[in-house]
């Protein structure tokens, strides 16, 4: 036997092998507890966990949360579904992180009340009724004042001289049940042996629609180059479209070596301002903004008019430099050479940028070089930054975001980074585990009702949910997709409508979009044709073409329903016609149901019918229900679950309706809420 | 800056932050590598990560694995697949417990060559060389002896004074290539940060034909009770079967009080034998044999007649008590008692077991009953038993199982335990995971096509597959399912050869099932009339409707045909009859391969096509290949994917094919192999 206790000594299972409880499988839980779920503020955090014991004794069990920075934990019971999964839930009402875990035990009184109402033999019942007095009465030991005196007279009269049947019932009672939940014998209970994390941020972080734009195609009639001050006199027209932030393109110095010139020629003219990514000069780099568009000064007056706007200043971060950037100088050791001496520019054979030099991130110096960039991102926030949309991360270490970002969101949880990784899908999955609030998607190149089907239900469905917020760009800067480019302003409109539907978040780079710039540089290219990255542009406004008055229509549908504040109800439903897509989203207690129907065909008029299901709705499928156009206010009456749409992509190219129930019907009118 | 210095300190992430590649996603991993993968010697471990860095780098990545009792790890290259996905894999090739995790690094070199491939200015080849040159020289300084010499050499002629052309030949050689992936530089290398466990068994752990019998049933003409001496004398019909593993149900003695009677009666006679489940008695508990069986020293004698027959003894292990088990008066604290003193029997209200009495596992003193119930385990390996069945193992902690089984084996790891929890799927998956080599399952009950389809593509596809090894049990003395009790002789033939074929371990219960034992104690129940749990049977094996030669000839097939002895190889084909159904099993270079069709239909011919996947199965779609009926002999000539069966059931309701490809045509022969 002395073996024996010997190997009992070196188990190293849990302490008090009576621990009788299992928790496995929990969720939500990303790479084993190694990076956060996300939520914000307001939101539940549903957890599941398989939870089950030997035996067929009953369970309890409870989720645990805190603020990472509380020391108590609050607890909420879960409760058993099918299978040995548990669910319960909690709200997470400020930003920062939290934190979760699980506890089970198995429950006695549980257990004899649930063999206590199967029990047949009278005998058997007295004698249970003995133990469960017992149990009872160490329930009261547990409890205090009126709780701890109830329980101990119903532990009396449990073995009192009275029939049996009475103290069955006592037994069963709801009110027993209460009271003994409330004061539970935990004492053998199992901890899940992970602690969970969530960060939780804003509400901007999943609901925001996002304009780009170039404050230095901002010129005034007679100006070459736009300024801040002009550049904040287009803040009203941004604020006239419904958007919530405005994202600028770098605003730092650029470099004047291997300046690239118009339509990325190689060469440039003295006129040519070069890429805004081209980042430094002598003028100064990161922490310096570019003299011909203001001072710094000019920039917080921008912010300034942006807030009172109700818009929010998202500022770009491209850590990367021009041959000019005085990083080069001052910290030659964050760069790498070349045999020949020259510092390394940027490449992917046979491609180079010699206009850009990445930095070094194998330097033996890198600890300076990521404090650095860190403060760089403090500066901005100092100047009252609070979005940033990080160029390329995916050129950078893993290691890296996850620091800075963490230590970022530490001093400053309103933060808000996304992420331009348009990379494969591990490293767009990694980038935003690690820490990226939002995320771009592959949505600029889905198209057809499959891709789009697939793709949205992968984001929004599967687990991935937990991290990745995915913000849709149907253009930017660098991608001007053949649809767009063959489809004219059809397909510009449905592309909107589906960016700013199927996603809470969504941007465009205008005026670009709203002007349906369609031209490509040349055919096959994804690149615009005299592209405002390498040259200033001006655009007219007021063209009679312009999507604006949809945008800000879309905009304000979107604020006034919630149920396109967030991604996880999106639902396809069937059409008979490829060409037509359609989908809902609702809010949880069906409150709110928005259902869109796009034309993906920008050229002829498609038509089908939809199939809903009408009772996950909330509707009655005798009955009819209306839905109300909420672009053109038009209202339709619809019966059942199959219904016919057709749309003209000249006159509209989308429906996007609000449901509406008939709650009640007077005389000749129907009321629909 | 003095903040983001101190909170560099503060970071915990990799401690160099220069570590660039990622790794996660790993397989296998089970519950984020608490459990392990389970192989038998020989069998290789197939491991997958996602691995990638930021950029463009290329990336070398390595599984590292040893035995775990060793210091060195062995490394083996992964290969990349698609999407960041790689592959590596390695052998184990002794009992015992091996470990594993990966190493990967972004590889200079390898991104050197790949660039310099694609590079078109002379001008960058030149200073690529130069880098490259660089490289070189660096392994040649981590290389010793040849290597070095030949690296230094290869890095002068790099940038030696001779045409370019050469030169990048030179370094884009596969010459270089091996060399340069002998000697890499890994200083900045990623550990996956979890090392991960393997359990390695012998090989009857994945292969195994188990046939249980009650020695207490052997009993000679004009004998009461069977002896150890009289199974003895039964072990040459077993062997000729073709069996691996003989299990006997507890060889204890018995205990009286409560004892049942035949077909389960509350009140027993004097000659009732009682159930073998209800150990101890005062002749002694779980270390005693049953004295009407004989002698520890008849034990043993029988395991040695085994033995020479090629034949493993598996004990039951039932960790529970008669109320005359001398454990009951020696460590009364091991039980629960009832309020009026009487000890707690075991109870699954209203229904009671009072011939049973269970341990309380939450006793105060359950360290020592842990380690006396791993004595027990303990005993019989000392008289040469090393398979265990383990009864009712839900029914414990599983803890406890989890300590005894890792205890055990880490002495044993010869020692074979499968898990009798017919229970619900989480809870027979823990047991699996946390160290029983076999489990029982759900088969017993999987009779249609669509049942057994899905339960068998879990069993051998899923990643369960890495922990649960599959054992198939048509009937146990518990289990007469109604498939068997109403579809007669058919039904026995269909039920065998589905379980001999779908898995590669599998048991029945004899003599009942050779000789079509169908009798049930009542109209719905699954119990056996005159079940031998309570009573001595007396058996004819000579009886002329016995399945005793179907049985010897299926297990023979079993032995001959390697891609029977594992099943992860299992897949289903489409048969156009739902009576029908075909599965395969393959060895991995395809020279064995074995189609099995079988009609699940008892009492009618049923006919159909079968649909096979020709080319994954190595034929030659455009040539017959032959079908060799391993029951019957017949061979059948099979062109294409789409062939005719018919199986009468009452002749024989299955065919087990060996398929033989046409090898070569001489004159008029056809040679299949």
């Amino acid at each position: 036997m002395s073996t024996a206790g010997a190997a009992l000594d070196r188990w190293r299972g849990p302490p008090d092998g009576r621990r009788r409880a299992v928790i496995e499988s929990v969720r939500p839980e990303i790479d084993c507890g190694r990076f956060a779920a996300k939520r914000v503020v307001g939101e539940w955090v549903v957890v599941e966990a398989d939870i089950f014991a030997d035996g067929h004794d009953r369970l309890a069990a409870v989720v645990r949360y805190r603020r990472a920075d509380a020391s108590e934990w609050t607890e909420t019971p879960m409760e058993p579904l099918v299978n040995d999964r548990w669910r319960g839930r909690f709200r997470v009402e400020t930003i920062g992180r939290y934190e979760y875990t699980i506890a089970a035990w198995v429950d006695r009184f549980l257990s004899f009340r649930h063999d206590l109402a199967r029990r047949d033999d009278p005998q058997d019942i007295a004698v249970a009724l003995a133990v469960g007095a017992g149990l009872v009465e160490d329930a009261a030991a547990r409890a205090q004042g009126e709780d701890a005196a109830e329980l101990l007279a119903i532990a009396r009269r449990l073995v009192a001289d009275e029939p049996l049947e009475g103290r069955r019932e006592l037994a069963l009672s709801e009110r027993l049940l209460v009271l003994m939940r409330a004061h539970p014998d935990r004492s053998l209970e199992t901890r899940y042996d992970k602690v969970l994390p969530v960060v939780v941020d804003r509400e901007r972080a999943r609901f925001s629609a996002w304009y780009e734009f170039f404050p230095r195609s901002t010129a005034d009639e007679g100006e070459r180059h736009g300024t801040f001050e002009s550049a904040r006199k287009r803040l009203p027209y941004i604020a006239r479209l419904g958007f919530d932030v405005v994202y600028l393109p770098p605003i730092h110095p650029i470099g004047r070596t291997k300046r690239k010139g118009a339509n990325n020629a190689l060469a440039s003219g003295p006129d040519d301002p070069g890429s805004p990514w081209a980042i430094g000069a002598e003028e100064g780099g990161h922490k310096d903004v570019h003299p011909a568009l203001g001072t710094l000064e000019d920039f917080r007056a921008f912010c300034a008019e942006a807030r009172r706007l109700g818009l929010e200043v998202a500022l770009d971060i491209a850590f990367q430099c021009s041959p000019d950037h005085p990083y080069i100088r001052s910290h030659p050791q964050w760069f790498r050479r070349r045999p020949d001496g020259s510092i390394q520019y940027a490449e992917n054979p046979p491609k180079k940028y010699e206009d850009i030099v990445p930095f070094d991130f194998e330097s033996d110096d890198w600890r300076a070089l990521w404090q650095e960039l860190e403060s760089v991102i403090e500066f901005w926030i100092a100047q009252g930054v609070e979005i940033f949309r990080v160029d390329n991360p995916h050129t950078k270490p893993f290691a890296f975001w996850e620091w800075v970002i963490s230590e970022v969101k530490r001093r400053h949880p309103e933060i808000i980074f996304l992420s331009e990784a348009f990379s494969r899908p591990r490293v767009m999955h990694r980038l935003a585990k690690l820490g990226f609030t939002q995320s771009y998607t592959y949505f600029t190149w889905r198209n057809t009702k499959h891709e789009l089907t697939t793709y949205l239900t992968e984001l929004t469905a599967h687990e991935s949910r937990e991290y990745f917020r995915p913000n849709l760009w149907p253009n930017t800067p660098d991608i001007l997709h053949e649809y767009l480019q063959y489809g004219g302003r059809p397909a510009f409109m449905s592309r909107l409508v589906l960016a700013a539907t199927l996603a809470a978040s969504y941007g465009i780079y205008g005026p670009a979009f709203e002007l349906v710039e369609n031209r490509a540089r040349e055919p096959g290219s994804e690149e615009y044709l005299d592209s405002e990255k390498y040259q200033v542009r001006r655009w007219d406004l007021e063209a009679p073409h312009s999507l604006a008055e949809l945008i800000a229509r879309l905009n304000r549908v979107r604020r006034e329903n919630p149920a396109l504040h967030s991604d996880w109800s999106l639902r396809f439903h069937d059409v008979d016609n490829e060409q037509l897509v359609c989908y809902s989203k609702r809010t949880e207690d069906l409150g709110n149901i928005v259902l869109v129907v796009v034309n993906l065909d920008p050229h002829h008029v498609q038509s089908g019918h939809v199939e809903l299901p009408v009772a996950e709705l909330g509707l009655d499928a005798a009955k009819p229900y209306q839905l109300h156009d909420l672009l053109t206010g038009a209202r339709y009456l619809w019966h059942g679950a199959r219904n016919y749409v057709a749309l003209d992509p000249h006159r509209s190219p989308a429906h996007v309706f609000r449901v509406r129930r008939r709650v009640a019907t007077e005389r000749d009118f129907d009321y629909f809420m």
